[in-house]
């Protein structure tokens, strides 16, 4: 099983992001936090990554939803949206399947909110 | 399995951040992004929620370990650390358990990776 949606695009990584938060706004969700992991790295260990960057993504309703059904549901969210530069210089851009990453956690409500959240996730990703 | 461990503080959510904050620090983690649940649901729902907090903690160390394991193990980081105050008005603080939310993933240096990071965060809560 595969833990995440992705699609490849001949852009640069800042326009791939304008495009990706517009099309998370289309299906309701915002953006809460964003990570500059190339930055950090750089940062925190002085080594040169590849541009990468971690979008986490919050559709408002359905994390109520979540966090009704299940209290510690937060330790998983938000929806992670990744962008980062392949070998080829091309932008990959890829979305949690949060089936995946809730695999552990048992709660029939928490497994319905996530599919409806991953066919939202997935659309984002086929609309770039 | 449990996808998180947790420990109910006697304390303010403010004295418990600092305190989370500064165990964290002695594992190697720094806080990347902070996500207040209560606020956000007010102002996008306009909605009560008690109070409830995401940390993004990250070991910059184990994270580009991580990120050289499996390329898209972004769309699971960083790791969180969720504060929220219970029905009697106690502080809960609970860490991720990185093994079960990355338990869709097949990857055996990933695996020893996450199982070190577990156990940062499990001294974690510990020491609180």
């Amino acid at each position: 099983m595969s833990y995440y949606f992705s699609k490849t695009l001949t852009s640069t990584l800042d326009n791939a992001k304008e495009k990706v938060v517009e099309a998370l706004k289309t299906e309701g969700f915002g953006v809460l936090t964003e990570i500059d992991i190339r930055s950090t790295l750089k940062k925190k260990l002085d080594v040169d990554f590849r541009p990468y960057i971690i979008l986490g993504a919050c559709n408002p309703h359905f994390a109520y939803e979540a966090l009704q059904a299940e209290e510690h549901i937060g330790t998983m969210l938000p929806c992670n949206v990744i962008i980062q530069e392949d070998k080829n210089g091309n932008i990959e851009v890829s979305a949690v399947d949060p089936i995946a990453s809730m695999q552990a956690i048992k709660n029939n409500h928490l497994e319905k909110v996530a599919t409806e959240v991953r066919e939202k996730l997935q659309r984002v990703i086929k609309s770039l």
